[in-house]
């Protein structure tokens, strides 16, 4: 074994579940391995408390004269229960069929530290690195990062930079350079439909009152046309248009043709707004989502009632450049107007999130795409993933820096999922891509 | 306290709640108890075995010449908890405000038993009866009658018989004489809508996939206009227009305004098929209830996801001359043909009961007209229930033999709830009542 999957199999061992307080003597026990860990590279580190788990600060020397670089990485993991359902256990790290299978391996300890290691060669090798270096690692990132952006505010100068650098995303295929450029944000809302103080007997009374389970349904048919575009006045107004290299370049995806997403959705058919890919769908076009309906009787048989009430939950997806608040004021008025007689609506405004957008081919996009090239064959793959990761927005909102994201995760990498695991390869081309990504991001 | 009411007492206080197996002996010993209670009135008595609760039989002797009349009710009660919540014990009966307050006062003991004394006074004034009497009262009917129809069918012969009367519906307010004469059915069905293998991430699929809380929702509202006209092709051909007669007489009862229903149901407003009153809406139109939807998240605040699946439970009240096999078809055939593309529709027929109706002119229920008048002031109301008695369609469909709804239960008589009741006038009304109805019965 390499000392870097030694390493990586030492970092892995620590049970650093966020979420779990018994875990929580694991987590801060991770938090100094991974500082004496920089520290052994010639960094200077910090270990900040939090009201949470520690977030962990290592930098070089920095010169004025060179471009400052953000490298921000999460070091806690998801629960690995259920432990049933995996082969070895998830924190006794193991290597089978070139891969490292472990809790963490991908999300996010694998890559991260694939990060790390680059930087202590670089280091090794040549006495410095060709940028000012802030590596930021947080413990909390599974848990929402509650403390993560009280953190940045508190510290934006020491935190400021030039770019900020990200493999916690997709890569698109094996071995394919991917570079990440854009995310979808997000805007969630609820609503309650009230009716009759009591559920009801349907036969006394139905028909003479409103039923809101089906007042409720009415108002989420309302959303969408027919053919799946959302039906919300102004909705697509500042919805960025598609240019025609990301058509050309996602059409030469890896795994996106409607059999592919049939084969990893298990839906019987694809369906979406008329005139886009279903990749075009889920990475440049926004969605009115109902995640949770519920009313009524929900047992096994029937129960002739007429509910009291029904709820729905939304989320919608935005993209460049909707405005989360516009669009929940948007959801508002049409929720409002829409909803049928005899009822009462509530809407509670959830949390939202904005649509996040960079371009791969400013300077230091084309510097990301030029280090991807040197580790890995042919052409890049520009991308914007359908999710959305808060974070990017935080450090653009609070720090101002764009972000590149520069994924290794395979879509087989089982991550939040029992038998997690990382290709040794990706390990590997992670500390070579730290590397090029640096010196190319320097020039 | 006359022998009538100590005759009530005693049969309340038997705790004959045939859903819960420990009270199996009590509702043996309360048939017991109607046993001789008939017997002794000169009744020829039978308790009759059934895989569950016996149904007690009394008839009187039996002469060709004159007409055959059937009372049914029945001798169990629904369970009374949750017992704090009575101001007395629920089996030890106590007389308040002029009420009797204890579980199944009401439901079904008081008004059964006031049948019952009446036949024993008629008996002991005169020797017998002006008809053939055939009392059934079983010990089953709030749990569904499970064993009612089969005795009917291995019985048809000995039950033989004109005309039914059952004391088990409401009276539209207080010493006014009801004259039920048609009932809603009933057809349920369920749809399951599936769509991904297992919930997805809406942020990575959203947008390509149909969501089948969506897909649900649009098959909701696809059930009804705006106005809330059933929007089932061909629901409404075999519908029995309201009669000139029925109108007018519906909108004089007591209780009917809109005012009454927002406030016995506390629904923001009436809403309803247009053309209609209320009480026509709930007593001679036909609906499409959903009584109840659920998918995806259904816990406190949101879970981005695209539910793997939704369901909904549907009930259609049905009225004459409406069958449910051929709504049952109308529904599967809409739903079928409404259903949202990209997910998979699966559709589970329950079970369903016919409308009912009979002539309240007939000779019969002029009869029971003569005999309302001669007890309580004023003409009787004729109405519809908007509930299903499955009962009343075994009889006409097993026996052949239609029934009079002859109510003595008030809309604050707490059946099924705590604090029970049934004023003595009603018990004393339903004495006289069945007094008066055997002889114009006979008539």
């Amino acid at each position: 074994m390499t000392p870097d999957l030694q390493d990586l199999f030492e970092f892995l061992s620590f049970p650093s579940v966020s979420t779990d307080s018994k875990h929580k003597g694991d987590v801060l026990a991770c938090a100094g391995w991974l500082q004496e860990k920089l520290d052994s590279m010639g960094l200077a580190t910090e270990v900040h408390e939090t009201p949470g788990h520690p977030i962990v600060i290592a930098r070089n020397t920095h010169r004025p004269d060179k471009k400052t670089v953000l490298i921000y990485g999460h070091y806690d993991v998801q629960p690995a229960d259920p432990l049933s359902l995996w082969e070895t256990p998830p924190f006794s790290p193991e290597i089978r069929d070139g891969k490292i299978w472990a809790r963490g391996a991908t999300d996010n300890k694998g890559q991260m530290l694939a990060h790390s290691l680059g930087i202590g060669k670089t280091i090794a090798e040549k006495g410095d690195l060709p940028v000012n270096i802030i590596l930021l690692f947080e413990g909390e990132e599974e848990i929402g990062s509650p403390n993560l952006a009280p953190f940045l505010e508190a510290h934006r100068e020491e935190l400021a930079c030039d770019i900020i650098a990200i493999s916690d995303t997709g890569m698109v295929a094996p071995n394919t350079g991917t570079l990440g450029y854009g995310l979808r944000g997000v805007a969630c809302a609820e609503v309650k439909i009230t009716g009759p103080a009591r559920d009801l007997h349907s036969g006394l009374f139905g028909g003479a009152v409103a039923n809101p389970a089906t007042a409720a349904a009415r108002l989420v048919a309302s959303l969408h046309l027919p053919d799946g575009t959302v039906a919300i006045e102004g909705f697509y107004d500042d919805v960025r248009p598609l240019e025609a290299w990301e058509r050309e370049m996602w059409a030469k995806l890896p795994g996106v043709s409607d059999e592919d997403y049939l084969k990893v959705t298990g839906s019987p058919a694809t369906f979406g707004e008329p005139g886009f890919t279903s990749t075009e769908r889920v990475s440049a076009r926004p969605t009115a989502e109902v995640n949770g309906i519920g009313g009524g009787y929900q047992g096994e048989g029937s129960k002739t009632v007429i509910p009291a009430e029904a709820f729905v939950k939304f989320s919608l997806r935005l993209v460049p450049d909707q405005e989360p608040q516009t669009i929940l004021a948007q959801l508002s008025a049409h929720l409002k107007k829409h909803c049928p007689p005899g009822v009462k609506l509530e809407i509670e405004i959830g949390h939202d999130g904005k649509p996040y957008a960079s371009d791969p081919h400013s300077d230091f996009g084309k510097a990301a795409q030029r280090a991807l090239k040197r580790v890995f064959p042919g052409e890049p793959m520009l991308i914007r993933e359908g999710g959305s990761i808060p974070i990017v927005q935080a450090f653009r909102d609070i720090l101002g820096t764009d972000t590149l994201l520069l994924g290794l995760a395979l879509a087989d990498a089982q991550i939040h999922s029992p038998n997690e695991n990382f290709p040794i390869a990706n390990f590997e081309a992670g500390i070579k891509l730290n590397q090029a990504l640096l010196e190319e991001l320097a020039k």
